[in-house]
């Protein structure tokens, strides 16, 4: 099935029209049009050739919300015109313990989880994301989408930037009685507190901008605090169940680790492209704090976000934009210039 | 109470007799005569004004095992003639939810616990470890020891080296169908491996030094792989539960974060005097990794690891030494030259 789509044919060019070829429905696929593709900064840096391993033509998108336009024969869970979502993955080795576990994204198969667009993360054939007018995908990695039909765009970035921070949050035990920190008030920062607050946990936004505080209380922060006051921060010291760090530039990480509890952890979601400075053990010993790190989320807890999204009325905070816009929204996202995260309209590519 | 010690007087003086006063036993107290005192690197940090804070005059010691000579009124657990033992804690707050929790070296209190010298973490008057003929200690930090006679010296590391890997063992479900890592084989390793061992978990001994294997394999590791060999760690790669890292030198920790399974825990119990490299960030998120810390144990868990050795006949390899030999033993201990730990036999103070 020739399928338009919009792609760089290089980590210098920019974006334009592309052809694709996506298989037709085998028994257990669900072929889907594309409606809303969210814009994550993982599209710019694979785009740009950022990260090592960019496959050319690169067609990103993770953060799909579409249509079912057909479905193969073995396929139970969906019908068409049935809303639906495609995230970070599309495939995974079904067999080792972490996809028994409903954790496909930690894969222990021989290449991992294959990646909705750029392939498998061990390497093999190229996949196509979302900047395109449809995909097809197995069911197992297809999503209901409960959310009405006006709030489908803003449900789009729940599928990469949502799960993201839900998995840690449910991981972790954010809810009722505990105090959880986000550090980061953009893409993922952003859902980080609708979700821990919508979880109930006594929820702390970190924002090195004093421009931002009111905009995280609107966000449900019950607290803001500036994280370059040493004053505020100190406040703070040993009281955190658990620190969700979004932040993906190098920073130190000893002004968070102070602020947990004992047992407390700071999770890390974002991978700087320079390395952070060395945390300080002490602070770890002393109080048998941990820092860890997070990817993505399973195919059943990112049901479980998105029927949770759903019920309490959860998006994204979106700016849309058409497929032709994409140059100028990744310029301004450099910039940290969007409220929470762009949204192209698939329609626009018609 | 004057009572004969060895005490350095500054940083740059060698250990020499000094007389310190300890006090009658209070309601509550034990007064204990020292048989025996161990040798921890941390003795040799303080005394030498290494790290930040050392009180002078400094006499060193949380490895004691003694007799008790008196009890207070209210003494319900202890009696003169009783073996007992001495750790790296003689107070703390008692009433914070660490304390509450039986997690006293994670004291939330003012000055957090006192210990056994150099008086509280949090600052505060000196006190005077186990150097000395005698201690008197609140009975909630005396420890009954259960070992027969003939292990009473070697049991005396338990009281630090031996709880100090035994706390994050038993914290991070080191047992049967587990893998545990034990990084560095010396005072603190040697009894990682005996207890990951005697707990039944798969062990495996990690050291930079070929000529150690045997002897790893004699204090209990199943497997023992030699760190520098990039082959042999490649062999265990996402193999690990945990991995205890005893060693206090700056050096790699990627090498081993490679190593845990998804959800795997490296837990630091060394705080080296240099930053270590900073850990990548990628490892930790693609299978949920975490970097710890723990510090020693909580009384209850060194009763409970106390009862554990004495029941399967536990000790740590040590090397006797009379008081007045300490200077030398330094100097050994500085070159790794020991197996695996000194033990001071106080009889030489007479």
């Amino acid at each position: 099935m020739q399928t338009r789509a919009f792609a760089v044919q290089s980590a210098t060019t920019v974006f334009g029209p592309h052809t694709i070829e996506r298989r037709a429905p085998g028994p257990k696929d669900v072929a889907i049009e594309v409606l809303y593709c969210g814009v994550c900064h993982s599209d710019l840096h694979t785009a740009r050739g950022e990260w090592a391993g960019t496959q050319y033509p690169c067609v990103p998108g993770h953060e799909i919300i579409g249509k079912v336009m057909a479905v193969g024969k073995e396929v139970s869970r969906f019908k068409p015109g049935q809303t639906v979502g495609v995230g970070c993955m599309v495939d995974s080795c079904r067999s080792c313990a972490s996809c028994h576990d409903g954790l496909e994204q930690y894969c222990d198969g021989p290449v991992s989880f294959t990646s909705t667009y750029n392939g498998p993360v061990g390497g093999g054939p190229n996949t196509f994301g979302g900047y395109s007018a449809a995909i097809t995908v197995d069911e197992h990695f297809v999503l209901s989408i409960r959310h009405g039909e006006n709030d489908l765009a803003g449900a789009a970035p729940l599928l990469c930037a949502g799960i993201t921070t839900w998995s840690p949050l449910r991981h972790w035990g954010a809810g009722p009685g505990k105090k959880v920190g986000i550090v980061g008030i953009g893409g993922l920062g952003h859902m980080g507190v609708k979700l821990s607050h919508a979880l109930g946990a006594h929820t702390v936004a970190f924002t090195t901008s004093p421009s931002k505080v009111d905009e995280a209380k609107a966000l449900g922060a019950d607290e803001v605090v500036i994280s370059k006051d040493e004053a505020q921060m100190k406040r703070h010291q040993g009281s955190f169940d658990m620190i969700l760090d979004t932040v993906a530039a190098s920073h130190d990480l000893d002004a968070f680790t102070a602020l947990l509890k004992r047992d407390g952890t700071l999770v890390l979601v974002g991978g700087p492209p320079t390395p952070h400075p060395s945390p300080a053990v002490h602070p770890l010993v002393f109080k048998r704090r941990a820092i860890a790190g997070s990817l993505i989320g399973g195919i059943p807890e990112t049901q479980e976000m998105l029927d949770f999204c759903a019920k309490h009325g959860i998006t994204s905070d979106i700016e849309m934009i058409k497929m032709q816009d994409i140059e100028a929204a990744y310029a301004r996202m450099l910039k940290s210039d969007v409220k929470y995260r762009f949204v192209i309209d698939m329609g626009s590519l018609k």
